[in-house]
């Protein structure tokens, strides 16, 4: 079954608190290739929710990169048989992981800061003004416990500060910035976070952004800087997945850059390519010429063929879009 | 005339700012090799000033570097004669700038967050709890004006998000955040200005980068890492000072290093150390080996000899200190 944003129930923070007290036994879910917003925000609502008294576990998702695994493992269910389930920063049903497939049409309440919510819950708890679905969670756990604690402040800090790029990007807002100090106020341990998410990186992370700084390809007037990365530049780096998380990033950061692409090689040699623009270009319509898409100023496409032919047809699709 | 911290009047906000309405005509001091915190406070605190019907100058710095310059413009005075001197940001006179030497002993007023402050100015407003002294700012800026303009609030941001590493550093605290969200409700382009300073690098920067991260030497089990950075390196890369800007925190980010060191050939031929540390090592310690000295995590030290003789010198130093 399948809900339109016009079938759901759209629901203030205190009538989800009051619609919580009211329940019992919770499984909340996040979405593939998880990020610290959804997984912070999963377990965030775990924790208060446990702290109300209540059962909740949060579905394992067996994507989760190597610097989270930590502070979700006392949270993790994979088979716990729920009442009621909840899902934390997802768009739609197209997100769920692999092992979520059982809940689709099933989900009784998506908490999501995403504008383009399909409304596949029966109810939700949608505010897009939010950076982090984490600020969401912040004002409900207030609403739900009123006070949040040390354990809970930490794990929200985590789906705030990973969502804004540490208050870096340009979706930080005053309110971010107030709820991080609320967090802080509560216990959360910010500095600790921030170094270990934001000042730490592992050889192979260092070895892989190297490999990549060493072979951007400018074009059209430097404005373009491309980057393939080969199995053979991510073997010899000795990276892994985690380590090649939001690489994409990396070489858009160069002064007067507009476009910056990465093509990825994958295992099985087809190729990965990820656009990122500022707003000059439309990232979203520039992988669309290829069958893919995503946001405006982020977007992505598979391509079956090798890196250096996906490499050719990306700047072709580049030279389509921005004319 | 030398004053020690018992002859410095210690004043509160409110204070400073009676003394401020009662008088006219400031100049305002920034600290050798300024960083964003002394710019931003003194500009801040000098559109404050000016806000509030008063005249007011900032010394031009001349080693102020390109990502500064366009902001502190406005304020810059190379031959003001002031009735009053304020300095902000600066711990002892021994870190005034060349221009500035005249102003020695006739300092009316210190604001710092620096615990370190010498007491050198006839009174002081100091707090040491503020990450960075924009903090400070703020609260004397409310206390003068009841208000703060979207031009003062957009420096002081400035002076806060660069003193905590766009607040991922581990002196960022809940009030930090809280005056970080006053400052963006107070009409501070957050966004824009962490885009200039964090999210932006010139190719100069990213290829000096390269360099270095291809040119790790790791040491005592990977623990210590040594980047030589020489002249035939900068010049490759194109980059100049502003590029080079905290490039001995580079190597300090990979997980497991305990001692990063830096070690640059300078114009002249000589070299500039630097030593970046965790709590294990004191790098403070480490530089007086040699001669130099800093701060427990981050200390440096000049010495006459190339960059080679320089790298086993600071090494031996390592290993005297780390035993």
């Amino acid at each position: 079954m399948d809900r339109t944003i016009d079938k759901t129930r759209m629901m203030s923070s205190a009538e989800v608190a009051k619609w919580l007290s009211e329940r019992d036994n919770f499984l909340i879910l996040t979405h593939l290739r998880p990020d610290g917003d959804t997984l912070g925000s999963a377990a965030g609502l775990c924790s208060a929710l446990r702290e109300a008294g209540k059962t909740a576990y949060v579905l394992r998702n067996k994507q989760t990169t190597r610097r989270y695994e930590a502070y979700m493992t006392p949270y993790w269910s994979e088979d716990f048989r729920p009442d009621f389930v909840i899902s934390t920063d997802i768009a739609t049903e197209n997100l769920f992981p692999a092992n979520a497939e059982m809940f689709k049409g099933r989900v009784d309440l998506s908490i999501d800061h995403h504008p383009s919510n399909s409304g596949f819950a029966e109810n939700t708890l949608l505010d897009s003004s939010c950076a982090a679905c984490g600020e969401i969670l912040y004002r409900l756990a207030m609403d739900l416990n009123g006070r949040v604690s040390p354990e809970t402040a930490k794990l929200l800090f985590i789906a705030l500060t990973t969502d804004t790029g540490c208050f870096r990007y340009g979706n930080t807002t005053a309110d971010t910035h107030r709820i991080a100090a609320a967090l802080i106020d509560a216990g959360a341990p910010g500095a600790e976070i921030n170094k270990k998410l934001f000042r730490t990186k592992s050889r192979g992370r260092v070895l892989i952004e190297s490999e990549m700084l060493n072979n951007i390809e400018f074009s059209r007037n430097s404005q373009i800087a491309t980057v393939v990365v080969t199995r053979e530049m991510i073997d010899r780096a000795g990276a892994d997945e985690d380590d090649l998380e939001d690489i994409a990033a990396i070489h858009g950061q160069i002064e007067g850059v507009v476009v910056s692409i990465t093509v990825r090689e994958l295992e099985d040699g087809s190729s990965k390519v990820s656009v990122r623009t500022n707003k000059l270009v439309d990232a979203g319509a520039v992988c669309a010429e290829l069958g893919g898409g995503g946001h405006a100023m982020a977007a992505g496409v598979s391509l079956g063929c090798g890196v250096w032919e996906a490499k050719e047809k990306i700047l072709a699709a580049v030279d389509k879009v921005w004319k």
